[in-house]
C-alpha cells in the first residue's frame, strides 16, 4: 500500500490520521505551557551522559469529566500520579503516556478523576477534592454529554443555559482558586449510532457552541472532538469509534488522544 | 523549548523518541503483511463518502507474553476482540489503539492472552487455547524476563539452553498449527534498578541472545526491546521506565509500543 491511493477530496487513505500524526510528533511542545522548569532553558546533561536528577518542571495534569475520561479507572489509585490503571483506558491514558515518554525530562505527574455519569453541577460538587486539592498546573475537562443525554432519558432536567451557566461558575473558580493553570475544554461529542438518535439534534449542537464559547472567554485550549469524529466516520462506520455513539472504542480513543494532543500544541504558550 | 537543545552525540534532547515517531507515523505500513485484503489494492470510497462496509483484512493479531503483556487486563473480556479493559494497561493497549486507529479500514482483531509469571514452559502448556485456537494472523511473543528471574530467587530450576529449547519447540509447534502465522519475537528486557541486580548479568544476556537467534531463525520479526530501554536511561532514570526493573512504568509501555511498532513497520512484508 502507498500514499498513492487516493479518496476523494485528495487525501491518502492512511492521511486523516497521518496528517496530525506528524504535527503530533512534532508537536510534542505541547507542554510547553507547563516547562518553566528545566524544559525551557537548554540544559545540556553532563558527558558522562548519566540521567539528570529528576529535575523538569514537576508540573501537575489533570484529567477530569465523565465516563468517557473515567474509563474504568482503579479510583483506589488515583493518588497515584503516573500509574497506568489509574489512569482508566481510555484517550487519559494514552495522552499521559505519551507525554511520560516524549517528555522524560519534565517530571510530569498525571492524574485522571473523570467519573461516570458526571454532568457539569456533579463536577462542581467534588471541585475542591478533585481539582483544587490536587493543585494541577493544566486541567483538562471533558463534560457534557450526560447534561443532554439524562434530560433525554428523562433522569435530569438540564438546559444548554444551565450547562453553560454552570461551567463558566466552575472554571471561575478553578481561576480563582488556582491562579495562572492552563484550562483544556474539550468539546463534548457524539456518534450518530447506538443510544443517539434525531432526537439530541440540533440541541447537542448548542452544547457544543458552548463549549466552545466558553473554551474562548476563558482563554482555554479548545480540544475539537466533534470534528475529528466527523471527520473519522468517513473512514469508518460511527460505531468503529464509538459502539453506542458515546463511549469510544479504543480507535476513538486514539483519535481523541491524537486530536487533544494536536490541540494543546498548537495552543500560544 | 525547541529543537537546538541538543545533548551529547548531536541528538536532541527530544529527539530519541522522536526519530522512531516519525518513522511510525509514517511507518503504519507495519500491517502490510496482514493487508491481503482490501488494504492492498487502491480501493476507492463511493462520491458519497459512506464508510466501506467492515471490510479490509479481518486479520487476527495476537500479544502473549507474562505480567509485562498482561498488564492488569481483564481476563473475562479476553475473548472479545479490541475490547481496551481486554488488553491491559500496557504495550499491547497502546500498539492496538494505534493500529486500530491508524489503519481503520483493515477490520483488525487484536487480543492479549498474557499471563502475569509465565514462563515458555507455561506459555507451551496454554497454548492451544491461548493461542492456536485464535487463529492469530501476527503472534507477539514478549517471553523470558520469568525464566531467569523464578531461577535467581530459588522458584524454578531454569537455564538458557531450556528456555531456547522451550522456545524453538513452541514455535515449530506455532508455524505447524498455523501455516503462513507472521511472527514476532520480542526481546526480553531488564532496567538496572529495583529487583535487577548484578546477580542477573551476564546471564540475562545470554537470554537476550537466544531469542534473537531464534527471531533469526524462524523468520519472525525481532522487537529490540533492551536496545530501546538502554537509549532510554540516557534520559530518565532506569525506574521511570521500570519502577521495580522489570514491569515498565507508562512511559516504559509507550516506548515500548514505540519500538515494536518500528520494528515491524521495517519488516519485510
Amino acid at each position: 500500500m502507498t500514499d498513492s491511493h487516493r479518496v476523494d477530496g485528495g487525501t491518502t487513505r492512511r492521511s486523516f490520521l497521518r496528517t496530525t500524526a506528524t504535527t503530533a510528533a512534532a508537536g510534542i511542545a505541547a507542554f510547553s505551557t507547563l516547562s518553566s522548569g528545566g524544559c525551557s532553558e537548554p540544559a545540556r546533561w553532563s558527558s558522562d551522559r548519566r540521567p539528570r536528577p529528576s529535575g523538569g518542571s514537576g508540573k501537575v495534569v489533570l484529567f477530569q469529566g465523565d465516563s468517557i475520561t473515567d474509563a474504568g479507572r482503579d479510583r483506589g489509585r488515583e493518588n497515584s500520579a503516573n500509574d497506568a490503571r489509574a489512569m482508566g483506558s481510555g484517550y487519559a491514558f494514552l495522552i499521559a503516556s505519551h507525554f511520560l515518554a516524549e517528555r522524560s525530562n519534565m517530571n510530569l505527574k498525571f492524574y485522571n478523576r473523570g467519573i461516570s455519569g458526571s454532568k457539569v453541577f456533579q463536577l462542581a460538587e467534588r471541585w475542591d477534592k478533585d481539582c483544587l486539592a490536587l493543585k494541577p498546573d493544566l486541567i483538562s475537562i471533558l463534560i457534557g454529554v450526560n447534561d443532554i443525554w439524562h434530560t433525554l432519558n428523562g433522569n435530569y432536567q438540564g438546559t444548554v443555559e444551565i450547562y453553560e451557566k454552570d461551567y463558566r461558575a466552575l472554571l471561575k473558580r478553578t481561576q480563582r482558586g488556582l491562579p495562572g493553570v492552563k484550562l483544556v475544554v474539550c468539546e463534548p461529542f457524539v456518534l450518530r449510532c447506538g443510544a443517539v438518535n434525531e432526537k439530541w439534534f440540533p440541541e447537542f449542537d448548542r452544547y457544543r457552541a458552548a463549549a466552545k464559547r466558553i473554551a474562548g472567554n476563558f482563554d482555554a485550549v479548545f480540544v475539537p472532538f466533534q470534528s475529528a469524529f466527523d471527520e473519522a466516520v468517513k473512514h469508518a462506520s460511527p460505531s468503529y469509534w464509538a459502539a453506542d455513539g458515546v463511549h469510544p472504542t479504543m480507535a476513538g480513543s486514539y483519535l481523541m488522544g491524537h486530536t487533544w494532543t494536536n490541540a494543546v500544541s498548537r495552543a500560544k504558550a
